[in-house]
């Protein structure tokens, strides 16, 4: 099965289905860490012939997502010779994904990069779009580049070695999808009972990406309709910061961040309550948090205005209008910011 | 006097002649050094009025090109909470150019940025085009972007200041340009008497924008014409490399490097012996040096293939073929580039 993407300067195929083969004439480099090297580089090593071929593994965590992980790749591509005629794979999540991927935007100002997503969350989400980057000390994401990989290859097959934590994530984030743009998909989900290998899945991941496409195809540098696919990271953001990345896993976070948004949804007449409810449920049934105890008020709020969305002194909050359909606003008063968040207080 | 350049993804204008006022209803970061600052900051403070204004300085060198400084430049853009309308402003020579640009391209995924070049060198060359990057231990401008300036603003009222060595490095850019693309340009310039105050150095940045402008429309990612500008580069490179680009302004390194590719030209009967001397005695009107000694020829060719042009075993070599022509050949016998290197010997 085949999605593709049609942007003004790349066209690219996402290729969901068992992993194809690839015959390349170039010098390739597999970028990855030792837990997916441990579970499925055999595997991917019987799909690849290359010119030349290098692991790179890098640790695992948002919290390595740096600078100095990003020198790590680019040193063992200038140390192999890398051309611009080289090729680097993404193989694993989407933190090995973002930062593959910023490092083949910059590595002799741009070389291709390929997509193996081994988690859902990335599957379905990040490794679609072409957004790279890494952390810092300010926040997420925030030092990067818009660089679309060649292709993306999504096998279900490394899904049946996912802790089932990443798994629920990953949920988490296609219900996103759902709420902002579909509400037929919101509730076919409803109906779904998902696992690695409920045969739902296929359907739900192939919807999922087509989501994902189109959004991306209609605002690729995200001006507009793409930041949509914000909804919940701008609480979800604040509370991976407070927690220094380590608590919860980003799927998570949003999860709590969509429940955050919802409560500001009704306050503003925007969503009913019981609406509220169901996607609370929804998350609930695939484990993902929807409560967080929020230490001080006014220091999680100060938080957002670290967030890169932030316009100036306006906080960009996505806000979704019933199911199905999404706003973006940057004039909510501090007042009602401050009520939801008092919903959340310890 | 104006230059417009019109890239498919963008188009931008650059301005010759007084500095313009600017008038920023946006966050503006100005990137500059202590030097640049010391003598020419309260003249640009005249031109620029923004909604927040902070100055950045970085070191001054080549050896400073490297992602301490990217790091110094971004953590000033997050300290300023700049946001993705805000403006940076790159007020030096070709290595303040260069990392301003390459910090602005991932800042939040990408901001605009301004040239406001203070050399004569990043006058006609660095400042148009949109290459930006740092060196690293492998080799100069290696890791990087394409990302191009919102517009670039040349005033000759910088150069003042210039040393007498830098303002020949630029010259010998110039010249660079003329030999590759312009045999009438290279005539005239061999009747020019070049100084800051000379009235020829108006027409001769003019016709140098031109060419550098005609050269980033036809092949802006350097697929294929835009190479040929790396005539002298392939040899000087490695000069500044086994300098440890302390000896030679990169221009001085490009013109021993044109002297180097003339006669491995002339070796390949591509150029008379006769035209070489007028391209070497046109350099040496204006000090650039002509001469390297190399102490180890082996290690000095090992280093070509250090370079980014290279295609995995072969070197790529821009080459004049006589004088107004070049041509881009990646198929020269080692042989024959050790027979020149051999009349560069100690």
């Amino acid at each position: 099965m085949k999605v593709q993407i049609t942007l003004p300067n790349d066209v690219y195929d996402i290729n969901i289905g068992e992993l194809k083969q690839f015959n390349f004439d170039t010098k390739v480099v597999i970028v990855t860490n030792e837990l997916i090297a441990s579970l499925h580089l055999d595997y991917l090593l019987k799909h690849i012939v290359a010119k030349q071929l290098t692991i790179v593994k890098v640790q695992d965590g948002e919290r390595y997502k740096n600078f100095d992980s990003i020198n790590t790749i680019l040193e063992h591509c200038f140390f192999n010779k890398l051309n611009r005629s080289s090729i680097l794979i993404a193989f694993g999540g989407g933190i090995i994904g973002d930062m593959t991927g910023f490092a083949s935007a910059i590595y002799q100002r741009g070389i291709d990069f390929i997509q193996i997503p081994t988690t859902l969350l990335s599957q379905v989400d990040a490794s679609v779009g072409g957004k790279t980057g890494i952390n810092n000390r300010f926040g997420k994401n925030l030092v990067g580049a818009f660089h679309q990989p060649k292709e993306v290859n999504i096998d279900r097959y490394f899904l049946n070695t996912l802790p089932k934590r990443e798994f629920s994530a990953g949920i988490a984030e296609i219900i996103k999808m759902a709420v902002c743009f579909d509400k037929e998909f919101f509730d076919y989900l409803q109906k779904c009972d998902l696992g690695v290998n409920s045969k739902d899945l296929d359907n739900v991941i192939k919807k999922a990406v087509q989501i994902k496409a189109k959004v991306v195809i209609d605002d690729e540098k995200e001006e507009g309709l793409r930041a949509a696919l914000n909804y919940g990271h701008t609480f979800g953001h604040v509370i991976e910061n407070e927690t220094l990345y380590k608590k919860y896993l980003h799927g998570e976070a949003v999860g709590i961040g969509m429940v955050m948004a919802n409560q500001l949804s009704v306050k503003l007449n925007l969503m009913q309550q019981n609406q509220a409810n169901q996607i609370k449920s929804l998350l609930e049934k695939y484990n993902i948090p929807t409560t967080y105890e929020i230490e001080d008020i006014n220091s999680f709020y100060n938080k957002f205005f670290l967030d890169k969305k932030s316009q100036d002194d306006n906080i960009k909050f996505i806000l979704p209008v019933g199911i199905g359909d999404v706003t973006i606003k940057n004039d909510i008063a501090k007042d009602d910011v401050i009520y939801i968040l008092k919903g959340f207080n310890k």
